[in-house]
C-alpha cells in the first residue's frame, strides 16, 4: 500500500519510518527540502493512485492544518482521502470532513498517542470517520500501532471528531496522572524520613498499584539527574488540557484533578502570581500582618 | 467589672483599651517592662477578688499559652475562671478546662475576629464553655464586642472548645474569601479590557452580591498600591487553615476551596516546585519537550 | 430624562420602577402586554427623541439579546444609544457595537449586580464603553446605582466589553465566597461540638473579617430554616461561573477555588457521578474491595 | 528460612502461599482455627529459632496492630525481630521500634501494595529499618516481591517509618491516578461523538502516555459491565489518602489532586451535600432563584 504523509517534523519523520519498517510505501512532503521526498504537494499527489489516495496529515495544530486541507481539497480527486493525525481540535474535524465531502474526498481523524517512542513501541490510534474508510486504511494503522492485539493500541472510536475528542481525553487523563506522581516525588523530598527517593519509585516499577509506562520515565528522569536538579519547574501546557477543562466545563461534567493539573502548569510560569499578592495584601490590610516588598523586577 | 489581662502585644493591647473604654477595670501583665500593669503574674491575680476573678490570656497559641495555663492554675483560687481568647486548637481547650477544673477553676475559650481593626471596630467573640460562666463574664463580652445587637457580634457556641472550633472554621472561610477576590483581581488584570481594576473593585463596594469588609480592604490596598506593585506574591499561613483542613479530613468533609486556598499559599512561599520539576521532567522523557534549565540558586 | 427600556421581566421590572423613583422618565416595552407601557418597539422608539434615544436593553443574553439589537439597528437613528444591561458574554458587546455602529448608533454594555435586592438597594453598575456616551448616560446610571459616593456603586471599566467582563468576573468571585461560607457551614454542622450554628454564623456579622452581605443572607436562610432541612441540594449554575473558568483557562490564570465551586455544582447535580463508578470499579478490580451494587434507577 | 506470619486474613493468607511457593517455611498463625497453623501467639514463637526469629505482622492497622507487637514484645527474645507489614501509620513504627528495642528485639516496617493480584504478580515491598536487618530479612521479601530485578519492586528505602510512609505516599498517588482515569472516563461518556467508549480505554493499553496497570484493570471491569451500570458511586476510602493529605499538609507541600481525588471520595458518600444546599439558600436569598424542596429523607 502506497500512502502520503504530509509533515516530516519530529513525529512524521519517525511515522515515515515505522510505516515503511511496517511494508508502507510512504511518499512523504515537507516544506523542509531536506527531509522531503516530493517537492511539492501536487508531486506527492500525483505519485498516488487517484481516486484511491491516502493522505495523511501530520503538520501543526491549527492555521497550518486548515491550510493543508485546503490545498489538498483543490488537488485530490473524488474518492481520495485525508487522514488528519495532528493535535487537532475535534471540532475541527466535522469543519475540514464537511469542506472535502463537498469535493468527494474522504476524511478520517486520528489521535496518535506515543511521543518520541512510538517509532520504537509503535503509536496508540484513536480514530474517528466512516467505518469503510477506517477499513481500507486498517494497513496503515496496523504498520502504525504497536505489536499485540490491534484492540490494544488501536479503536474506531466513533464518527467524525471521535480520534481527537478522543485524544484530547487521553491528554486531559495524562496531565493528572503527571501531576500525581509530582505530587508524590514532592511528599518524598519534603520529609528527611525516605532517604532514597529515586530507589522508592523505582520499587514502585513492578507489582504494584501505580505502576505504568509514565512512572518508568520519571524513574529514568531520576536515574539521570537524583534530584532533578538541572531542571526547572517551568511547566509548558500544550493546549489539549485547555480543551479538555474546556469541554468538561461545556457538558457539566465536574474535572477537580485534570483542572487542578492544569492551572498547576500556569502557576509555574508565573513570576510573581497577582493574586497571591492580593492575598498578601489584604493580609495586611486586616492583620497588620508583616508583607514581604516586592523584590526587584518581581 | 474587674479582669485581669494575660498578654499585651499587639492584639492584647488594643483589648485592654477597648475593655477599658467599655468601662472594664482592667489589670494587664506582660513580661515586657513597658506595657505591663503589674510585675508579675503573682501581683495580678492578687488584684483581683479570690473565687470571683477572670483572667483573660491573650498570648501565642501552644506552648506559651499552655504554660500560662499551667501557672494560673497554681495560682487562682476555686470559683475564679480562666478565658482563654488565644488562636489555640479547640482540642486544647478540653485539656486546660479539665487540668483547671481539678483546682475547681472554671474554663471559657473564646475565639476573636477582627484583627487590628477591632479596636475600633470591635471584635467578633465566639465562646465555648458553661452557660452560667458566660453570664458572668458578658459584661467582658459586651465591652469587647461590636455596638449593635449582641447576636450580631457575640455568640455562645457550646460547650468548652466551641469557641476556638468556631473561629477555626472562620478562619478557613476567610482563606477561601480571600483566594476568590485574588482570583478575581488576576483575572481582571490579565486582559486589557478592564482599563480601571481598582475602581472597579471599588465599584463593588455597594449594592453587588460580593460586596464585603475583605473587599473594602481590597480596594484601600489598591488605592495604596494600584498593581499591587510593592508587595510580593509570598503569603504566610497561620495555621488555622491547616487546622481546618485536617479537621474536615476528619469528618470526611469536602472542602476543595479552603484547600485550594490553603495549597495557593503553600505554593507562593515555594523557590522551585519539586512537584512541577517532576512534571517537566516527565515531559522531556516522553515528548522530547524541551525543558528549561534550573536557574543557578532555584 | 427619558429612556427607552426593553424587557420587563423581574429585573427588568425593578429597573423601571428605580429608574421612575430616580427621577427618570422610563417607557417600557415587553411583549407581556400586562406589564409593557408601549405596544411595540416601534412605538418604543418612537416616544424617544431621535438622534438621542437611550434605550436599555433588559433581556435574556443570548438570541434574544441579539434579536432585540438586531430590531433597534434597523429602528434606531445615528446618534442614539442602545444599554446592553443582560447578562451577556463580553465577546458579544464587540460584535453588537460594530454593527450598531454601521448604523451610527452608540453602543455601552452594563454589568449589573444586585438580584431582587437592587430595588431597594440599588445596582451595582459596571459600565463599557466611549466616554462620552457614559457620560450623557451618567443620569440613569446614578438612579440606579446604590446611594452614596458614585464610585462605590459604579465604574467606567473600560472600552466595550470592559462591563460584561468585570461582571462575569464579579460572579466568578461570587461563585468562591458562596462555596467558601457553604464549607465552612457545613465543617460547622459536622462535630457536635458547635451546638449554635445560625448563632454562630450571626454572630460573625460585625467585627469579623468574614462579614459580608452573603453572610447577612446565609444568616436569613438559616433563620428560615436552621438546617437548611426544606432545601435541596441541587445547585444551578448560570453561566457566568462557565465563562469565567473558560476565560482564565485562554489567559493561563489559575483559578482552583472559583473553578471548585463551579465543579461542585456541577456535581450537585449528578444523580450518579460516572466518574467515582469507575474508581469505585478500580478498587473492586485491584483490591477485592466490596462495592455498592447500584441502586434501581440509580 | 523459616519466619512467623501473624494475620492470615485476604492479604496474609495470599502472602503465605507466595512466601512458601518461594521457599520460605511459613508457620502462620490467625485466631481463625480454620486458617492457623498453630493455636497460639506462643505456639508460633515456640516453633522458631529464638534469637533468629522473624514475626510478620499482617493485622489490621491501629489498635490490632498494638496489641500484636505488645503481645510479641512480651513472647519475643533480644535478637528476634518483628516486621510490620500492615497499612500502618509511619509515626507508629517508631513507637513501636522503641518499644521491642527495650527487650532488644529488632523492627522493619514494610509498605506492601499488590492487592489481591500480590499472589500472582508478587507484592512491591518499600521497607524501613536497620540495613543488618534487612539484608538478614531479604530471602523473605524476595519471595515476596515480583519476578525480575530486585529493585524494581523492592526497596530500602530509610530507617524506621520509610516504609510505611512511601507506602502513604504511593496509595496517596494512586487516589490522584484513579480520579485522573475517572473524570477522563466520565468525559468520554457525555458526549455522544465516542460510540465506543471501552473499546477507546483498551485502545490505551500500548504505545499511549496512560498506559499502566490500573488502565488495564478500568478495561477489564469495562468488559464485564461496559457502562459500568451495576456498580454505584460510592467509594470507600481506606484512611491513607487522609494520612496524605494530613501529611502535605504538615510539610507545607500543596496537593491540590490527591486531595482532590480525597475530597471526591467524601462528595460521594454524602446523602445531601449540607455545603450545597447552603449555596442553594444563597441563590434563592439574592437572586430568587427558584430552589428545590428537599426529597422526603433527603
Amino acid at each position: 500500500m502506497r500512502i502520503g504523509l504530509v509533515g516530516l517534523g519530529k513525529m512524521g519523520a519517525n511515522m515515515r519510518t515505522r510505516l515503511r519498517a511496517g511494508g508502507i510505501d510512504v511518499v512523504g512532503y515537507d516544506r523542509n527540502p531536506e527531509v522531503t521526498d516530493v517537492a511539492s504537494l501536487e508531486e506527492l499527489v500525483a505519485s498516488l493512485p487517484e481516486g484511491e489516495r491516502f493522505v495523511w496529515v501530520m503538520v501543526p495544530a491549527g492555521a497550518i492544518t486548515q491550510g493543508v486541507v485546503d490545498d489538498l481539497a483543490g488537488l485530490l480527486s473524488p474518492g481520495d482521502t485525508v487522514i488528519e493525525g495532528g493535535n487537532s481540535h475535534y471540532l475541527d474535524d466535522g469543519k475540514h470532513a464537511a469542506a472535502l465531502a463537498e469535493h468527494g474526498i474522504g476524511y478520517l481523524d486520528v489521535g496518535v498517542s506515543g511521543g518520541v517512542w512510538g517509532l520504537e513501541n509503535g503509536y496508540g490510534l484513536m480514530v474517528g470517520g466512516d467505518a469503510a474508510l477506517v477499513e481500507r486504511a486498517l494497513p496503515v494503522f496496523d504498520a502504525l500501532r504497536p505489536e499485540g492485539p490491534r484492540d490494544e493500541g488501536f479503536v474506531h472510536a466513533g464518527a467524525v471528531g471521535a480520534g481527537h475528542y478522543a485524544k484530547m481525553v487521553h491528554n486531559g487523563i495524562e496531565y493528572g496522572l503527571m501531576q500525581a506522581y509530582a505530587e508524590g516525588f514532592e511528599l518524598l523530598e519534603a520529609k528527611d524520613i525516605v532517604t532514597d527517593v529515586p530507589g522508592t519509585l523505582k520499587a514502585w516499577s513492578r507489582g504494584t498499584v501505580v505502576r505504568s509506562w509514565l512512572l518508568d520515565l520519571l524513574v529514568k528522569a531520576l536515574e539521570e539527574d537524583p534530584s532533578l536538579e538541572q531542571i526547572s519547574d517551568w511547566v509548558e501546557d500544550s493546549g489539549e488540557g485547555r480543551w479538555t477543562v474546556d469541554e468538561a466545563i461545556d457538558s457539566a461534567v465536574p474535572l477537580p484533578v485534570i483542572s487542578a493539573a492544569l492551572f498547576a502548569r500556569f502557576s509555574s510560569r508565573q513570576g510573581a502570581s497577582p493574586a497571591m499578592k492580593a492575598v498578601a495584601a489584604l493580609r495586611h490590610q486586616f492583620g497588620g500582618h508583616s508583607v514581604r516588598p516586592s523584590a526587584p523586577g518581581a
